[in-house]
């Protein structure tokens, strides 16, 4: 028997389940606020079609409005200007067998507790390689953070002096990308940079470098408390968008059950 | 090794193929159009929000608007009014379990290009299961047409008298849902029913009979001739949108290469 017919058969036998790690899209979901003299994100919105009615007395349907940024959602190296040339950098064109790959899980949710401001650093990444194991190419790095289970304006966490949330320094994200050549970042969070990461040097430093190497975001995810350290894969197809910079998406992970 | 890591090996190495069933979504891509009493589905529009401009120096992005039912998507159960009351009906309630299943692709290419109004019957469904086997519970039935590489008004193909499009007739779907208990039906054309479908008895058998079971539909599919009969693994998870009656989505296959 193939891999593919062998996982096949334990899908369907629950021998192996299958973790939704996205999150409700409803007119409640918070979006980015950047600055007001920059384009806004639009929040999501529902327009019913028809509901076994007038409008349509069999069916039942609606037309929605969002950012390509807005909800759980997948960056694409167009969206970042270190990214504006590369080949295959946006939601249409990216190889689509990039679309599932293998997953390694930091729990950093104890820190993000203790301190919203905080950051992922090369020492962390080194001390959960002692432990699991070389980060290989092509994984995802899903930083845990338990920010997902917060809700509103504590979930966005934005003061007067901009956001409040957690993720990578400048160095984490170099050894990540440069040293460990991997797939892409996804967060709990907004950005996959941290909320002060406008101050930083080079600023936004996971936009910058990750989207200048080709690679790719995901944003708001949740149930990373469910996957393990290593062995879980990931799978995230964005919207065929012609041209895209990201899109909303359903983000499921495969876990050994 | 677990038949998860030995499928995430042979990705990884090419020796599994993932292939994008996916249009690409533009403000080209047509979409259903009803009567003029009923409510319409949205054409998909795009929205520049900034492009490393005044607008956001950094980075591009868009924000967008379509209807649930826009190019290549996903059709929940609640879509239909038999379906209206059951569990777990709407795309965000949906077992994630059922987002990645087994497909059995009947090519029925030659007879809808002989004729746009051609009707999937039990007789060819039974001369596909005495070639490829019985179709298992649970596997997606995928309606292989051609009719993906029509564009425009020969792919709505809209007359006078309604649409004339492939798809099943009222026995195919009972002996593929009550007989088979199939996952879902999955087309190239813009509905699971065929375009005369609204004359049918009962009318627009595949969406009452479906969703009335709980069932799912694709459409707007492509690239089903690069299936085989048997053996590719559907991956087809659409957004989590609360309440959600379908969802366009990006629909990949995985197949031993
Ligand atoms: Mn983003
Ligand atoms: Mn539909």
């Amino acid at each position: 028997m193939s891999s593919l017919a062998a996982f096949a058969a334990d899908l369907l036998a629950g021998r192996i389940k299958v973790i939704d790690l996205t999150q409700t899209l409803s007119p409640d979901i918070p979006v980015v606020s950047l600055p007001a003299e920059f384009g806004q994100c639009a929040p999501f919105r529902l327009e019913e079609i028809s509901r076994y009615d007038s409008r349509g007395p069999d069916w039942y349907w609606n037309n929605f409005t969002c950012g390509e940024h807005t909800g759980t959602h997948f960056d694409a190296p167009v969206h970042w200007i270190s990214g504006k040339d590369l080949p295959q950098n946006t939601t249409d064109t990216i190889p689509p067998e990039h679309f599932i790959a293998p997953a390694c899980v930091i729990d950093c949710s104890a820190e993000a507790r203790a301190d919203p401001d905080f950051l992922l650093t090369v020492d962390t990444l080194q001390a959960w390689e002692a432990s699991h194991g070389t980060i290989p190419a092509r994984a995802w790095v899903l930083l845990r953070t338990e920010w997902s289970k917060r809700r509103g304006a504590v979930f966005v966490n934005l003061h007067q002096d901009g956001a409040h949330t957690p993720g990578p320094d400048a160095d984490a994200i170099r050894f990540l990308f440069e040293q460990r050549d991997i797939l892409g970042l996804g967060v709990e969070t907004m950005s996959t940079d941290a909320g002060q990461a406008h101050r930083f040097t080079p600023p936004y430093p996971a936009h910058s470098t990750m989207h200048g190497r080709g690679r790719y975001g995901l944003q708001c995810l949740c149930n990373l408390d469910r996957l393990p350290p290593t062995g879980a894969l990931i799978v995230s197809p964005p919207l065929k968008i012609r041209g895209g910079s990201g899109s909303p998406l359903r983000v499921l992970a495969l876990v050994a059950a």
